[in-house]
């Protein structure tokens, strides 16, 4: 690599790879928010292994088609929500391997157990290239803080996506 | 387009084009939420169109000069307000042409309506690039969600720069 | 620079000064979200001077130490916050110096005060290349709005990572 067109090549092809997995973790959350799953699915490894830590649970997946059954069911009907994932600190390793830091700030409105939960997390990622595509290998977050309290009263829903595109509860 | 020279700098110019259209927007909330109209009409094409969908209105522009006028009356001194765009998701179409998604969070206070909006929205826009500088074309977005209250006690607010720059109300 | 190679070669040291300035911003909010002070210190200058106008108070440094100092103290154990900043319009003035605006958004719970604190500002930094690495040498902030209110009730906080990781208050 003493080239220096072909140094220059590979600097430029990591500036893409940034913008890619960037772009990957984007439509991830604009795919969940809205129950988007045919389109999250191609986004995911097979693979896909997570372990979120929240104040109350700890939820562990370790392939992604018990991932994206559990968001159908996470991201309901009857659900409002907001994930924006923010601050990218993303590390080429090289090829085919990277890995990511994002800050979250989620606010989840449960409508039938009304309770609502905000926070904010770190996301630390892997990402893996395959087929000249970037995909999640492997999410994990850990809580800076989590809030979660009773809805008192039913927020005055003007728009609700969710509700004509989330999965219907039994 | 077969000289590898030209081939990376193609691929430079697209990821310059990225960064100008992020930028471009980023400018685009600065305005509007600092009501800072003179340098908003310098990032709008002409022939700007928009169309804003949310739970209790449709807001469509065929034209920059009615959205600038639009916007002064609605950014004014009683309003308190936050928009922001997050997860781009830029296609650069052709040297003049680009298509980007955005995710919006945006509360609206109404100081004088008493009225309360807060919400999330994706937007679908074009851009055109026009003597070298990259231009909104079209803006539209659609709820994820909306949620619209009255303001029952009004905020203790201890910063409003809006109150001091913003159009006064008749 | 009349060469194409070397003109192609800067414009790519530009696109990778963008990334790591982006970064070190980044940083620096999950630095002070998370009380990682030791990392904090080597993002900063140590003649960083800072300016943040709030409704209610004016901070200004002159220098690291003392800044660190004053963020350990107000990101103490008692401390529930995010700071998440947006929409970087950085300029890249020479391979050394470079300037940034960001619209943070910011949210801060002093629980043994019972005092939240919500609002949004304008960063205008300047950064600095030595050795290598892009430092903050000048940050301030003016707000566009801020609400200060009493914390009727305490939040019920199911995840608070300052609580073990912030300084204790005597």
């Amino acid at each position: 690599m003493t080239d220096p067109l072909a140094q220059l090549a590979r600097q430029v092809q990591v500036l893409q790879d940034l913008e890619a997995i960037k772009r990957l973790k984007y439509a991830y959350f604009r795919c969940i928010d809205t129950a988007s799953f045919a389109e999250l699915e191609g986004l995911l490894h097979p693979q896909l292994t997570t372990c979120y830590v929240g104040g109350s649970y700890r939820i562990e997946f370790d392939n992604r088609a018990a991932f994206l059954e559990a968001m159908a069911n996470a991201f309901n009907a009857e659900v409002a929500c907001r994930h924006q994932g923010h601050h990218p600190e993303i590390d080429v390793l090289s090829e085919r391997e990277a890995t990511g830091i994002w800050y979250l700030h989620d606010v989840f409105l449960n409508l039938r157990e009304r309770i609502r939960t905000e926070g904010t997390a770190l996301y630390r990622d892997r990402y893996v290239k395959q087929d000249g595509r970037w995909l999640i290998r492997h999410q994990s977050y850990e809580r800076i803080y989590e809030i979660v309290e009773p809805i008192a009263t039913p927020p005055n829903l003007t728009a609700h996506y969710l509700a004509s595109h989330g999965r219907r509860l039994p």
